[in-house]
Formats: C-alpha cells, sequence, structure tokens
C-alpha cells in the first residue's frame, strides 16, 4: 500500500495499538454483561469502573458523573433533548452559536421545530470566537442552557470556556460544552470552568469508534435519552460497550500522561506548518484563532480555487485532509463556520483544514507543503478566477 | 480460572474469533472515516457497504434499509419515537405488550408522560403469546404503530409475527418488531411478515457489543432519533463505528450460514435438560411456549426458592445464569413477564433463564442439572416455605 500521510485527525484517528491489546480480552475472555450477577461479570464490571476513573481524570470529574454513550453526536443531542425535556416548564431558550458541529445545529433545529424551543445561535468574531457581551446580552429568564463548543472541529478555535462557564453560573443556568474536539486535547477541568454537561468522543483521542460519553455534573437533574434498562445509574440504556469503554480508558490515560509533550510538539509543527504556506503560497488566508487554537489544527483558505479538486490531487500523493468536517463532505454547500467567521462563498470553498497526530514528522509536513505549492500553481493555472485576477492586478 | 459454564446468551455471547479477526484492520490499519474523500477512506466505506449486505441478507432486505445504530435499545427508542414524531398529527395510539424489553416499555412510558401518547400494552396468554383477536380489538382510528417483540428475552416464546404483520399491513399501520432475541436465530423475512422496522444487537449474535440495527422499511418516513451529521443516509449521525460493523456483518454471516445445523442442536439440548429438570426436580413450572420458543431458551421457576440464592449457588460451581434479563438484575422486583403470564409473585420469584449456545454441550447440561438438583434440594431445606407446604402435604 502506498504510504499515507494522514492530516485528518479531527475526522478520526488511528486506534493505538495499546488501546486494541487492551480491549482484546473483553471480547472473546472476559465477554460478561456487567449487569449480571455472576464472578464472571465481575471482570466487565471492574473494567467500567477503571475507565470511568481513567475518564473523570482527564476532566477532574467524579467517576459517577461519567455516562458512557455511542460517540459524540448522541451525548450532543442527549445534553440538549434532556435538558429542554427537564426544564421545559422553566423556560424554553437555549443560547448556542453558529458555529457548532451538525450534532448540536441539528438538534437544535429538531427542538425549534417539533418541541417549542426558542435558540438564539451566537454570531462569532473573524477568528470564530464567541463574544461574552453577546452571551450576556443574548440571556433572558427564559433561559436553561447554553451550549458552546470547547473547540470549533473546523477551524480549531477554543473558546473561552472559563468565562462562558462563569457567566452561566452566575446567571444560574446550566452550561454544556461540546469537547469532542478538546477532550485530552487540550487541559480542561469541570469544576474550575463551570461546566455542567460535557460531550466526548474515542475515536478523536486514538480510541475505538462507537463509544462516547457525556459528563453529567451531579446534581443536575436531566434524564435519560436512550430509555430501556437500568445501565449508567438508571440513565442510558443498552448493555455496556465494554471493549470500546476499556479501550476509550486506555486512550485517555494515554493522552493525558502524553499531553504536554504532544501539545508542544505539534504547536511547533502546526505553527511551522501555517507559516510555511502563507510565506510560499500567495494568497492564502488563515482561518481560526492563531494563539487560541487547537495544538494540531491548521486550517487556510487558498484564494481562486475549488476545495474538492485540492483535496483529490493531494490525496493522488496519499495525502490525506480535509475541506470542512467529515460529517458534511459529499455536500457541496460552503462551511457554515467559514460563512460564519464572514467568508465570502467563493474563499470558503477553497478552504483546506489538516489535523496533526503526535505521530506526524516535520517530513510530513515538508512534503505535504511542497505538494501543496505544485498544486495550487497547477490548479490556478487552470482557473479563470485566478486569470481575471492576474489580468486585473496588471 | 475456573472453567465457566457459561447459560446466559440471552444477556450477552462470547464475540466469535473470526468476528475479532475480521474488526482488527480496521482499528489500526483502515481507520479512516467512511464520510472522509480520499481513497484511504474507500476501505472504510466498503467494509460498511458489505457489512450492511450481509446483515441484510439474513431478513430478505434491501442493503439501504440497514440502518446501524449502537444496539437494540437505540434501535428501539429510535422506532418508537420517530414513528410518534412523524405520525403524531394522524394519531396517537401505539399497540405493544406486557412481555417487551424495558427499551419498549420504558420508551412508551416516557412517549406517555411526555408526548401525548396512548399505549395499549395487551396481555399474553399463559405461554406468553400475544392473541391476535385482542390486537384486532385494541386497534383504533387513532393507532399508528404496532410494537411487539420477535421472541420474548425471559421465556424464549416466539410471537405470531406473520400474522401480526398480515394484521398490521390490513389496517394500514406500522409494525415494529424488536427481534433482538430473534435475528439470526430463527428464520425471518421482513417481506414475508409484513415487518416494516425491526431492531436487532450484534452482542446477542457473537458479534461485539455496542452495535445494532434498526431495519427501516424503504417508504416508511420516520426521521432521525439521533441529529447531527448526514452519516447513514442522513437518518442516524455519528462516525459509523466501522470496527463494530465489520464485526456485526461477519457474526450475521456466520449465523445464518450455521442457522439450522444450530437450531436443531440447540432446540434437542434445550428439551432435554427441561426434560431432565421437570423429572428429577419436582414442583417446577416450565415458562414459556414449548414448541413456539427460541431454540436456545430455558425458563424454569423452582417452587419454595428464591432465584437470587439459587444463582449464587450455581455461581460457585463456575455455572452463569440468570433469574430475569440481565438489564433488571440488582432490582428485587419480579419479572413484568413472569407476572405477565400469569405467575404469583412467590412463584415469579424463583425463576431461572438458562440460554445455550452453539458451543454448549450435553456434558455441560448434564453437570448444571445435576448441581441444580443438589441446590435446589439444600435450598429447600433451608426453606420455611417449603417446610409448611410438605407439614400441609402430611
Amino acid at each position: 500500500m502506498k504510504k499515507i500521510i494522514y492530516l485528518d485527525n479531527a475526522a478520526t484517528t488511528k486506534t493505538a495499538p495499546e488501546v486494541v491489546d487492551a480491549m482484546l480480552p473483553y471480547f472473546t475472555e472476559a465477554y460478561g454483561n456487567p449487569s449480571s450477577v455472576y464472578q464472571f461479570s465481575a471482570q466487565s464490571k471492574d473494567a467500567l469502573m477503571e475507565a470511568r476513573g481513567k475518564i473523570a481524570n482527564v476532566l477532574g470529574a467524579k467517576k459517577e458523573e461519567i455516562y458512557f454513550t455511542a460517540g459524540g453526536s448522541e451525548a450532543d443531542n442527549w445534553a440538549l433533548k434532556a435538558t429542554f425535556e427537564a426544564l421545559k416548564d422553566k423556560g424554553n431558550h437555549i443560547i448556542t452559536t453558529k458555529i457548532e458541529h451538525h450534532a448540536i445545529l441539528h438538534t437544535c433545529e429538531y427542538l425549534e421545530k417539533n418541541r417549542g424551543a426558542k435558540i438564539t445561535y451566537l454570531d462569532v468574531d473573524e477568528n470564530g470566537l464567541v463574544r461574552l457581551e453577546d452571551l450576556k446580552n443574548a440571556i433572558t429568564p427564559e433561559t436553561i442552557l447554553i451550549s458552546i463548543m470547547f473547540a470549533n472541529n473546523e477551524i480549531g478555535t477554543i473558546e473561552p470556556i472559563a468565562e462562558i462557564g462563569k457567566i452561566a453560573k452566575e446567571n444560574g443556568i446550566l452550561f454544556h460544552t461540546d469537547a469532542v474536539q478538546a477532550f485530552a486535547q487540550v487541559p480542561i477541568n469541570v469544576n474550575e470552568m463551570n461546566i455542567d454537561m460535557l460531550s466526548s468522543s474515542a475515536h478523536k483521542i486514538n480510541g475505538p469508534k462507537g463509544i462516547g460519553f457525556l459528563y453529567i455534573r451531579k446534581g443536575v437533574k436531566i434524564r435519560s435519552f436512550v430509555h430501556g434498562g437500568a445501565q449508567e445509574r438508571k440513565r442510558r440504556a443498552g448493555t455496556e460497550n465494554v471493549p470500546g469503554i476499556v479501550g476509550y480508558g486506555v486512550a485517555a490515560e494515554l493522552a493525558l500522561n502524553t499531553m504536554e509533550a504532544r501539545i508542544k510538539k505539534e504547536t511547533e509543527l502546526r505553527d511551522y506548518m501555517i507559516q510555511r504556506i502563507e510565506t510560499e503560497i500567495p494568497y492564502v488566508k488563515v482561518n481560526g484563532d492563531r494563539v487560541k487554537r487547537l495544538p494540531n489544527n491548521v486550517n487556510v483558505s487558498i484564494q481562486f480555487i475549488e476545495g474538492e479538486s485540492l483535496l483529490l490531487m493531494l490525496d493522488s500523493f496519499g495525502i490525506c485532509a480535509s475541506s470542512g468536517s467529515a460529517c458534511t463532505s459529499g455536500s457541496l454547500d460552503p462551511s457554515h463556520v467559514l460563512l460564519a467567521i464572514g467568508l465570502p462563498h467563493e474563499i470558503a470553498h477553497g478552504s483546506l483544514r489538516m489535523t496533526l497526530s503526535a505521530e506526524t514528522t516535520k517530513e510530513d509536513i515538508d512534503f505535504t507543503v511542497d505538494k501543496l505549492k505544485g498544486i495550487v500553481e497547477t490548479l490556478r493555472k487552470m482557473s479563470p478566477l485566478y486569470e481575471d485576477f492576474v489580468k486585473k492586478q496588471k
């Protein structure tokens, strides 16, 4: 197989071999249902508890505040729908942003259209940051929930979560954050940041696909989203995905132990890549905040070029990148995030996201930027937009 | 480790080694997000399609009618909640039974309490069978959905699904069946049986935990339960659990290929076990239909004995069994299923479910019955109920 340079770690990551090794015994040996009473199932039960502890540890949370789900989308749906269900008699207003993941945006649309919710979608500034004044101004006596993502999946911008948490707390409003891109990637403390609920997904941090969690602060009285059996302290029905949960625990532990070094390494490579692109390719715009940014996120708009063509040509060199989020690829609409930070349609269309991992090397980055330069030149030669632009310049 | 005789295959099963082997490459090698555009992800996309085909094949369904979920509970929640959402302006009445899994019963309770649904819970006969006349009589112009399980998880009774499907179709009502215990265990054809929606879970058929599906007949216009990204033809958001789906496909294929032989073998062992228990242990009642019964299900009530003590003593010999469903174990309430078939509380409390697998041997059964006899004798000697009974007999 051709060598792959995988720069789409915001879409999904390779499951770490240590994670797979930890999962294996729970498929064929300790496969008991954790809800069963016999001794054979005690191993599964213990494994769940251990994984819960490892995950809680990343957040400064308590074990019993971690509720496993099938992933980030389920966790987001749960947080929003169950909060609305629990508090709709108190108020029907939810505040979120225009740059949330679709798991938040489409859930909000559902609540608006079908359940009588009123949603405020906050604007963001040109770097993707929520303005705290806007948030304060949006609060009404009807506001029951603020849901603002920890870090954006496309442009990597990290929101002022502690400040948002403080505002929520001062106003007695629950605060949920979609931390799918941030969990175990940057330091998070749910207590210091006044986070009441937090969504996360294992496959973004070298854990397996199909497992996530919702952190629910003790005392937050939301009920189930998936109704049924008494699993997860009667809050999330369904036989626990024991191997997945074990894998998540190990992935979280690994990510926490390596976080400091990884942040340092990825930030250096990220900034090196951005600097090379900005220096060597003309008419390029870096999207997202340069400092308040996920360590592994590079997002640039390359003028006069279609993102799809760019991706295909990068792919021909074995470079895996993305133009928006994987969830909406296949769609020809420009990214809602890039539009929200004020990019015109034609520039949003030429955007490129490259997200690094701990395994990414300087050689990978150099190879990618070298190829990118050539591809941009080739594509611009074919671009009528670029031709017009060059003529006008003369 | 002590040898285990695992007779709780209705709670969960061992993941087959072939299944794990098939999953492995999708963790660390072909780990691409199926929604991504580059070539590297084509493997994941192809793997999804192949698994979908293998599963559809078990049901006589079309590939594109299979929608992956995190398991049976999510599929049940989806079917009921989304059908109610889609058809609530047409009617608010759902018909189900008293012996459904909690994923159905608690979802119905949610819809009743929070969404204005009206639910009819049909009684069943002494063997757990729905009476078709009762079903017909329950239908009103407001009825939008019939949800009746394919086979009961506790007593193994197989419902008259084809007849129920016919009634639903004649009345223009959607028909959903929770087939978590039946999928790939007994023959199912969604077309011949007029099934519109069907729930299933991989870990009941030697597939991995954390993955299931909802079959939705083409033309049935229900929308999402988990909102977000455009996965699963825009009907179920969240990055696909590729290894889990691959494992499910292989498990389904294996189960289908071995179904005939397995049914024959398990039925023989099941009936042999029932016969030995009935012959050699006095004051025992077999629960569930003797013929319309899952091939691997044995469920008996043993009078004058507490189910929990029985389980603990069986456990001391390495025998894994259950008193009800795993989802409710830990609860001291007697099983709602056993109460629904008319057992008095004290008899329902002494019930024992043993569910076989393809690996179960005659030696396992003999060992288990031998131990069970001794345990029953010991426990009855300590039972004041039994003492009273014996005194009265004299």
